[in-house]
C-alpha cells in the first residue's frame, strides 16, 4: 500500500502512533480533547444536508427527534436525491418503524411496501442508482518516473488520511480505513474507497441484486458495526442527535426482528428536509483535517488518561467516531 | 507471529480464506449453517456457569429475565468466585440499572455503592484481583533445537485457533485474535492471552487503578465493541439471552449515561445462579473446533448467499458471535 499513498501513511501513522514528544503535554481524555478544541476547529453542517424524522412521541408523551446528516458528493448521490424528493413530497408521513434487530439494524419506511396492492405511491422522478455507486473509484493521474516513463496512479480526490497504525494491526475487512476531508468513515482497497457500517450509520434497505433500493426504505445500525454490510447496500448518511429513540426501540421478535403486528410499530409523523423545520438547532463536526481531531484520535488510539492501564496502540475506525455537537450560542458582542 | 504458532495460523487462514473445493457446495448464509449443524457439533453451557438476573417486568408487565454465561477457567475467575458468593448471598436483590450510555453500556449494582454511609455491606470473603488477572499468560515450553540448543516458546494452552486472514487484514487491536477451545472470543500478543469487549460482554466497574473492582457492579457493552478497555478492566462473561432487555433501556441524561434519579432506575428483582433457579431451560454453544463452526466462520468473512455482492474477505472477531441456543427438545424414543 505504501507505494499507493506514501504522504497519506506517514500522516497518519504519525496521528496513530504513541509519540514521545508528548510526554510533557497533560494526558486528555478523548472527550476532553473534543471539549477543548477551538472554535475554529469545527466544521458547520449545512441545514440542506439533515434530515428530520418525527417519530410519535413516547408513553411519556416525551417527542422523539431524529436528525440524519446526509453524506455529500461524491457518496450516494442518486440515492440522496430520491431521499430529498420524497422528504420534499412528505412522503414518509404516516409511515412506520418497522423492524428492530437486537446488535443489528432498526428499519423504517412503508409497511406495505413489499404487498404491490397497498403499497404507497413513489413520487415520480426517482432514479435507480447502479451497484456500481455503492463506491466511488479513484481517479487515476499520471505521474512521470526518473527514467522519463509515465505511469498512472490512484488520485487521492477525497484527501482521505488514512489508518494504518502498524503491519497486521489494521482492519479486517480492507487495506486502507480513514476519514475523508468531508469528515466521513471510509475503506478502501487502494483504487476505489466506500462509506462504512459504524453504529447510527444510515442506509437503504432493498431487495435482491440488482435491485439497490430507492431510498424509501431505511435503516440505521445499532450494534456491532456490520462491516460485511459494505459495498453490499447503499449508506447515505449518518444519525448526529437522537439515536437513542432508535436504539432503545423494542426489539421485534419477528424473522429479522420485524414486528409481527402493526401496533408494535412506532408511528412516524414525519420526515422532512433540515430546511423545512422552524427554529432547527445548528451541527458541527469536529474538521478530520484539524489538529484537534489528530490529537482526538491519538487518543482513541492510546489512552493515557487516569482510568487506562494498557493504551491499545491502535483503534478500529468505527470506535473513531467524528465527534459532532450543537453549535454553541456565541453571545453577541 | 508465525514463529509462535505455525500450526494454528495456516489452521485459521484455511478457515477464513475462500475454499476453490466448495463450489460445488450450496452457498448457505451463517444463519442456515447454524440451524444445519448436527447435534454433536453442540456443547452444552453447564448451569454451573449460569447467572440469571430478573429486572422488574417492563410497564406492561412482561418479565425482564438476562441470562449471562460465566468464562470459564484459566479467565477471570477471582472476580467470578466474588461474583458466585455475591449470587449466593442473594446480595443484589433490590439493587437496580443504574446506567445506560447509548453506544456504550449498561451497568448494575448498588446505586448508593459510591456513597460508604449508604452503600450495601459486601458479603466476607471477597478477593481482590490484581490487574495481572485481565490476561493469561502462556506458559513457555521448552522446545530442542536441531543443534541440540533448547529454548522455551509459549504454548497456546487454550487451544485457540487464531484468525489472521492475511497481511494488513487483521485486527486493529492486538496481534492475534480468534476463538479458545472453549468458546470464547480472546486477543493476544502472543505471549498472553486476554478476553475481548464484544457486543453482549460483560465485564467489572472498577473506581480508578490499581482497584479492579469487586464483581458487585457490573456492565454489559450495548453498542460499537469498546476494545480499548480490554487488558483495562475485567470481562467475565457473556449474555445468551435477554440482551434486548438491557439494550432498550431508556438511556441516562446523567454525565457517563447515569440515570439522575432513583425513579429512572429499573430494579433488579433478583440475581441468581443458575443452578438456583427452577425450572431453567438449558443452553448451548456451537464447539468452536466443529466442522460447522469452521464453515459458519468462513461464511462470516466471506458471504456468497444471494443477498451479497462482495464477500469481505475477513471479518471482526466481534463479528463472529459464537452462536448459542436453547438445547432442543429431543424427544423420547
Amino acid at each position: 500500500m505504501s507505494r499507493l499513498f506514501p504522504r497519506a501513511i506517514v500522516a497518519a501513522t504519525a496521528l496513530v502512533a504513541a509519540s514521545a514528544s508528548r510526554a510533557a503535554d497533560p494526558v486528555l481524555a478523548p472527550s476532553e480533547i473534543v471539549a477543548a478544541a477551538p472554535a475554529a476547529d469545527w466544521t458547520a453542517i449545512a441545514p440542506t444536508d439533515l434530515l428530520v424524522m418525527d417519530l410519535a412521541p413516547d408513553g411519556a408523551g416525551h417527542p422523539r427527534r431524529v436528525v440524519i446528516q446526509l453524506m455529500p458528493a461524491p457518496f450516494a448521490q442518486g440515492w440522496i436525491a430520491n431521499i430529498r424528493k420524497l422528504a420534499a413530497a412528505h412522503w414518509w408521513d404516516g409511515t412506520s418503524v418497522n423492524r428492530a434487530q437486537d446488535n443489528y439494524v432498526v428499519q423504517w419506511g412503508d409497511p406495505d411496501g413489499e404487498d404491490k396492492a397497498k403499497a404507497r405511491v413513489l413520487p415520480a422522478g426517482l432514479v435507480k442508482p447502479e451497484e456500481a455507486a455503492y463506491s466511488v473509484v479513484f481517479p487515476r493521474i499520471p505521474m512521470s518516473l526518473p527514467d522519463g516513463r509515465s505511469v498512472d496512479r490512484p488520485a487521492n480526490p477525497l484527501a482521505v488520511k488514512w489508518i494504518v497504525p502498524s503491519e497486521l494491526r489494521a482492519d479486517p475487512y480492507s487495506a486502507l480505513v480513514g476519514t475523508t476531508a468531508s469528515g466521513w468513515p471510509v475503506a478502501s482497497d487502494g483504487a476505489s474507497l466506500w462509506p462504512i457500517h459504524c453504529y447510527g450509520m444510515v442506509g437503504v434497505g432493498r431487495d435482491m441484486p440488482p435491485d439497490t433500493g430507492s431510498g424509501a426504505e431505511l435503516y440505521a445500525v445499532i450494534g456491532t458495526p456490520p462491516r460485511h454490510l459494505d459495498r453490499n447496500i447503499a449508506l447515505i448518511g449518518r444519525v448526529i442527535e437522537g439515536m437513542e429513540h432508535l436504539s432503545t426501540l423494542p426489539r421485534g421478535t419477528g424473522d429479522l426482528g420485524f414486528y409481527k403486528t402493526a401496533a408494535e410499530r412506532t408511528p412516524i409523523r414525519s420526515i422532512r428536509l433540515g430546511t423545512e423545520v422552524p427554529g432547527l438547532p445548528a451541527w458541527q463536526y469536529l474538521s478530520t483535517e484539524s489538529a484537534s481531531f489528530a490529537r482526538y484520535a491519538d487518543a482513541r488510539a492510546n489512552r493515557r488518561d487516569a482510568f487506562f492501564i494498557y493504551p491499545a496502540g491502535g483503534v478500529d475506525i468505527c470506535n473513531l467516531p467524528v465527534p459532532i455537537r450543537r453549535t454553541p450560542n456565541v453571545p453577541k458582542p
